[in-house]
């Protein structure tokens, strides 16, 4: 850090626009400990209030990505093939790349995915296939490149340091009220996507209120900027913003969720999720193939490979490749379950307006299928099914929805906190497309 | 701090209202050092963009002054004697205290203050008075009191703890871009002032382009949040904006001042000075009286104790009972003198439209009159004597102003900055008064 820290934080208090060399700067500063804490955390706070324009944003972004290693994985493609990658902004139920992953190397897209354990109310994917007997996330980089070259799909823990000046600013942010920063929130994301090696990306952007993005203008301005980026930085960039108003399927929680992507894959997944998993999988197929299918292609493209079991033998496969039961994979009744299951009642009739997905999250972590801290182990076998979701018609008494735990008492609080996120009265008993709107490159 | 740090972060980044329990969880957790500095720093930005309350920005003034030690002097003055302070937002050329103090105690007033060392191109107070041979800063508590007891008038290098926790987040917004805030340096002066002990309060607001405050309507709004804070702290604060558009004076160095202030003493200093002198000093007879005298008459007493000789002899009695030679007030012409005076020529016929009051200052600094860090010893025979003034037309060579340097070679370098110090053209050639408004309590 050369240029005074104090200069580019009153410049940016006042509204100035950052050169690349004052971003560089910054960002220098983080990875070599010469940027105190408290300078950037100033800094940030600014940047809440002033933003940053698409030109500083993407340079932000580089500079990050740059910070650390940086993936590059061609040598481990086909020759001249694309490295798409897919990116969702967190959510409750999230188990998409479980089946995007297969269906996108069934469609001839290498997918080679470096992930983190989940904490909080959000699970990993990690922990998710954690729940499959053997399956092993540490590889270390050359088994990582030998399997996507041979199975064109590996999902493996994090072991390269990537964006780690991200890492730094983003706990920072935790901690002094920043996080709600658009062109911040951007940047970070896009950062990661950029180490991994990502020629293009996919992203999904949940919105509502589950979500991390409330308003629809919020995940509109927050993908338009991601967009920006992609294009600033030369790669192609789409972005789905979809509703987030319930957790996302049915299943929340490790095992439960391993089934329903399972489920997903024979075309049997509930209705948004199916859904969701397609739109993304054509969409990075369309990206992979350089847009020359367009998205109806892709989509068939996409559904065939459910169809035919292509997709689930990527699957079948790759679990082989980490050293996993593939009998679960066959037959999800073989994984890890959960010896109480209760049903949670419907308190009233009426149409389920809205499921708190936050809650559902909370209630699974409480369940033990997530952690409070660091490093703390969950168990695989515990979660939440969500058997009416919103639009759906329920009858007093009737099963909202199904707990299940380790013990029958710590399933009563459960079953009392889930009926409690459902929101019950009169609503529309018709739900719309989980894909809101799509922002695209180009 | 038992309260979450982030959300009282987030609660004034979203424009809430602080709580007085909330301001003092804050400062308690500067006091004991559980806050860490990233988050005050962020707290301050969003301070910046939010502004205070009256109501919070005196409850933090009130939590700051008493996180260290609080000052009573009131077994040293006489009984019911009100203790009055005055306060000056700092300037280039400000002996105001050297003058004021002397006048206020020949008024009757008790003077007892504690002071700092000057850093970077502002003087201190301690640093000018230590021009005269043998005076001595450093007094124990009794000493301070027995002299304020004996003389009515004691100015001491500061011994005491006050406010710490102002001076941890003054120093904290001084490398993080959060000076500039109205509410936070109105909270900063008054701290100070509350925990030194004032039962009543003359602020010197400087206003313009050598100033803290650039605009009338800044130095406005700190004077009307410093009264407001003294109302509401049960302390009658009165507030003079004045004028900054050029030192203060004419003497900018440390023994050059003094003697300004001498002669200010005997009714002879420049006329901005002297009528400011006059002015505060009455401003605190006022509030010494309890509101009781008018300021006329109150000015009235001021001009008597100049014109008398009284505050002279207040001035010397302090100066000999701290140590000092009072042959030097007698005959300032014995105090400390540079080896080389040269002039500044003008370098054009004009009138004198504006004095770079900073640069001036910064020029005394190279000079060795000022330091440019902490603990650094400086020169107190050099300086800069501006004798022509802002609105005084001068010819082609004539002496814009006097260089007091060390050396020869240091004295060049000094003319030229000072000489492009001076803005000379087409302007008025009459001056109004130095005092531009008033705000008072009540």
């Amino acid at each position: 850090m050369k240029l005074n820290p104090v200069d580019l934080i009153i410049k940016k208090r006042d509204g100035g626009e950052h050169s690349r060399e004052e971003l560089r700067a910054l960002i220098g500063g983080i990875v070599d400990e010469s940027l105190p804490d408290y300078q950037l955390a100033a800094w940030a706070m600014a940047v809440f209030f002033r933003g940053m324009t698409d030109a500083e944003i993407t340079e932000l972004t580089l500079a990050m990505a740059e910070s650390g290693d940086t993936l590059d994985l061609h040598d481990a493609v086909p020759a001249g093939a694309l490295i798409v990658d897919k990116h969702s902004s967190g959510g409750v139920g999230d188990k998409t790349t479980l089946a995007v992953g297969p269906i996108a190397a069934a469609c001839g897209l290498p997918v080679g995915k470096m992930s983190g354990r989940g904490l909080s109310f959000t699970g990993g994917t990690i922990d998710k296939l954690e729940s499959i007997r053997g399956w092993q996330a540490e590889l270390d980089e050359p088994r990582f490149r030998r399997q996507l070259r041979e199975i064109g799909l590996v999902v493996a823990a994090q072991t390269a340091d990537l964006a780690p000046a991200d890492k730094h600013l983003y706990a920072l942010r935790d901690v002094t009220g920043t996080v709600n920063s658009l062109p911040l929130i951007a940047a970070s994301i896009m950062s990661k996507k950029l180490a991994a090696g990502a020629d293009a990306i996919v992203l999904d952007v949940k919105c509502g209120r589950g979500a991390f993005m409330e308003t629809l203008d919020d995940a509109r301005e927050l993908a338009r900027l991601m967009v920006a980026i992609g294009d600033g930085a030369g790669r192609a960039v789409t972005a789905l913003i979809t509703a987030m108003e319930q957790p996302l399927g049915r299943a929340v929680g490790n095992a439960l969720e391993v089934a329903e992507a399972i489920a997903t894959l024979h075309g049997n997944g509930p209705a948004d999720f199916q859904e969701l998993v397609e739109q993304v999988s054509a969409e990075m197929v369309v990206l992979g193939h350089r847009h020359n299918v367009d998205r109806s292609a892709a989509l068939g493209q996409v559904q065939e490979v459910i169809r035919s079991g292509a997709a689930l033998d990527k699957l079948r496969a790759f679990v082989a490749a980490q050293g996993g039961d593939v009998a679960q994979i066959d037959d999800p009744s073989l994984l890890p379950s959960a010896p109480v299951v209760v049903p949670v009642p419907a308190p009233v009739a009426g149409v389920v307006t809205a499921i708190d997905a936050r809650e559902i999250g909370l209630t699974v972590v409480a369940l033990g299928g997530g952690r409070r801290a660091k490093g703390a182990p969950i168990d695989h076998r515990v979660g939440v099914m969500c058997d009416a979701k919103v639009g759906g018609v329920v009858e007093v008494g009737a099963p909202l929805a199904w707990v299940h735990a380790a013990d029958e008492g710590i399933a009563q609080t459960a079953v009392a906190r889930v009926q409690a996120a459902y929101a019950i009265g009169a609503g529309r008993e018709t739900v719309g497309s989980i894909v809101l709107e799509r922002v695209a490159s180009r």
